[in-house]
């Protein structure tokens, strides 16, 4: 039984679209008894959100920010620039140019704002999710436990051989 | 003989190094008697003088403003989340993605923000230039007659045929 | 109560396949009671109708002209060409190269003739929309506080957290 | 020895900068005893003269236009929508997106209008002479000949192994 | 009416699977009354086919020869080598990677082999077929007056404004 | 001053190659007083080492491993599958597709293995080097403060106007 | 009648979702026939199951492995990390990336580590096979002898027209 | 000492300028005492020493056929299509397209003709002629040693940590 525990990891994302696939982060920290919020911060439709969020998240113990958008990304580099705690990013797939817009906008960052990107879509957000949970588990060995367990369940899932339906 | 003017257009741009590109924006403005100014304002290093140059852009009088960036080039697209005046974007070429991040960050806009991209490097910094011209001169029939001038003696500067060295 | 106007604003398109892309831009001008008309005009096909409306742009007092294409995409440049009227390109997506090749061939335009290049697609349709009332507002005070209204209505309908249906 | 004979040929380019990849194209006209006309036909800055140009091509005895351009190349494009006469379209290399913007912009044309196009720089533009060679010796026995001899000779001049110098 | 004539115009392809994309060419010349054939050409399942078929292609009275293939697509390139008959290349558009893979395999043909590249999928058919038509109404002054009646019509069919629905 | 401390951060690449480009990470670690070790892991060419170094990243007491590799880079990507110490991955500049290549190898994980991913090149090295210094600071308050003050230093040596030499 | 055979060809894949990809592979070996297994191994999740294959592939006398990935497709190049044998890759088709990103992971190894790419997804699976059999070929006339056959019966599989269903 | 034998592997390329890359093959073999041979056979132009050489390297013994080509790379798919000696495909760096289109017009083919396909430029070369020598040691014991140490000699040579010259 994992005990209630105050939010150490926020998923934001630019809008209710971008759900589906960060709910993928959200259910990985389900599993690893992490707790977290998920907001939704616009870096263009709610700046002021955005800055708010950003000079608040050392103050309010967050230990990472998780944010996916997706075409001209602005999210997650915008808040890198308004904290200092660690942001991993998830490229949101797109309509026309499938998510290479959101990675570059994401990845591409200047010196000084680094962005943890992740790859594009859901294997993206599920990979955030663990990226929180191995930088948490830095100082919770209780949780570096329950991640190492996790690592090790997925990999005795994997059958010999490929079934030939 | 051109009046001396209020402050039209703003050049802004992510670091020194864009000046290069930039200069050429400013060159146009220079050609046609528009006033101008030139600053530094970086999406990442410096959000909150971005802040403070979306907030005040209307009551300043900027009928335009020209934003060059590179790579997760943010500033176009967060200016334009900050004001209702219109922000022309240019990507400044970049060493590994050859400003290709720069043009998917900046055109790749969401509904709600425009960015009128440019095309990347010096040429799109020019053309920024004239689209502001083209902007003002709705309103500015000496401006408008300047740039039909300037319009013209590009054509009329087309030889007739290639020189052969 | 907006009173009818003389058209302000020319939104063309290469062909009726364009127009479900293209009708988001109209809508956002009914929404802005901005007067604009909406006409097919080919750059391949009609290449004289092209050559007309572009001459008579400023005559007639269009402030902004709202051209969208696919493919090689020849329409906004070449009237941008004929005309200072600022020209907004709208990259339309298309069935092999989802649009990349609509982008470049509108927003790579040489030193001379600036296209506003929006996003691929039906988001870049709104903004060059938005984009258009952005230019117009600079000399109307009753449509600026309308945009600044939609501005405005866009960001308080963001809700906080995402819904997990 | 080669009799003068009437331009069959128009080898057009947007500007003097394309002259050094466009020469090529020139070069072997002239290897092939082909007449043929340079003339510089910018798409943007002297509309009116590709329109000129296109018009009057067919009664000028016109056979194949070259046609090289860079970035958003419309030359190639708008000279077959004014023309039934051949239009062979040379994407010229550029800075920032190595020509792939040429490409696209000229080999995309929407059903109706075909720009024959050639790859990218010189060698696309020593094809485009080619290409214009074939066409001009289906109807001209002794070209037929010469364009077999530059082909055997091509494939002659080629040794065994490689040189290890 | 027209009258029966010997083949002008070869379409090959590399498969069955080519037809649907090919058949546009086919259409075209059916409407413009040029005879043709239509073959399946493979350049790697049979390199002898496509072997004679380029050797007699002269000899048999072959003006153009149109080629469509998909992915490493060599058949148009491998058809220039082996004839100086124009070769017109249709790049056929694939699952992967959409057809960039079918257009840099036939349009970036080395110094001596044009290509005569359409655009990707059907429109490029269509306009390898006008194309076609271009070419062989150099000579057939009746196919030029058809050809002149199918461009006219094409532009006639263009309505004015969209159509709401 | 700072103490001699033990290793918090391994940067690992894959050649002496990469070196110019991993530097910049070593540079920032050292400016903010993070102890550091540098070595040759080479996915390829050294497996067992990188088994080796994966498998015993805990008990050594690593907190961050910053990976370069470029290429199939493969580096990165396997040392997060052998520990669940977090890894930033650097992509490494290449010479033929500009680290395009690095890049998808490093940031397209599967599903379970997450690598923080930069930017390209020396930008992504020096970024890595604060995402290290980001993460290690969430536990320690005095390297928290010195990672405040070197971005409050980057922020304030951006001048208001760019240079006009 | 084909004997039964040690195994000669390794298939393996990074997970059941591969599978329909691969099993082209096998369909090859099995008309060939040409003795193989089918094995789950994945890079990142069962790396020690990746090492004991590689370490034994001499030893168990196979002759070629076929290694099948998507995303950031390490398997075929640790594999050729880890043994002489032959490793051929097969990049599997992602939703994002549509598998570009498979194939720069696969193909563009560093000096020392062949491995012998085929093309994005199902036809690239049956080539390994036919890579495999061409190899194995070297050494045993019969199976040449059916290869031969294979090839003679795909070309004389080739109608000479389309069919106009 | 290696005693001659005769040629197993042929090592073929376009034109003499594809040498320099094609070298790191030879050098490759030459340093695992493997006999080979290297000629220039170009797909375009001289297409009947490439047919010739196809249809004749099973009776010549060859083994291996190592074929690099640069642009629209037909050479190593053509002479799949010839033979089922094993081909390995190296695709040249390209100046405007990097050797992306080399890459695609080799890697792509269709099923039935696999070539494989080594990475872009020198590293692809060397590990062509590495791959070669994977092929031929399955059945040459003292070649798979002469690989063996190869291999070892490689690791071995890679240093603990960076020169920070």
């Amino acid at each position: 039984m994992i005990e209630p525990q105050t939010v150490k990891v926020g998923i934001i994302m630019g809008s209710q679209s971008d759900w589906p696939t960060m709910k993928e982060a959200a259910d990985i920290l389900d599993a690893l008894g992490i707790a977290y919020e998920a907001r939704i911060v616009s870096a263009h439709r709610t700046p002021d959100r955005l800055w708010d969020y950003g000079k608040t998240a050392v103050d309010r113990g967050l230990q990472v920010i998780i944010a996916g958008a997706g075409g001209a990304a602005h999210l997650p580099g915008m808040m890198a620039s308004k904290t200092r705690v660690p942001v991993v990013g998830v490229p949101v797939q797109t309509r026309a140019l499938s998510g290479v817009d959101s990675l570059y906008s994401i990845v591409q960052m200047p010196r000084g704002f680094p962005v943890a990107t992740m790859a594009i879509g859901a294997a993206g957000a599920a990979n955030a999710g663990l990226m929180a949970a191995g930088i948490l588990a830095l100082n919770d060995p209780a949780l570096a436990q329950r991640l190492d367990h996790w690592r090790a369940d997925l990999s005795a899932s994997i059958p010999d051989s490929p079934q030939h339906d």
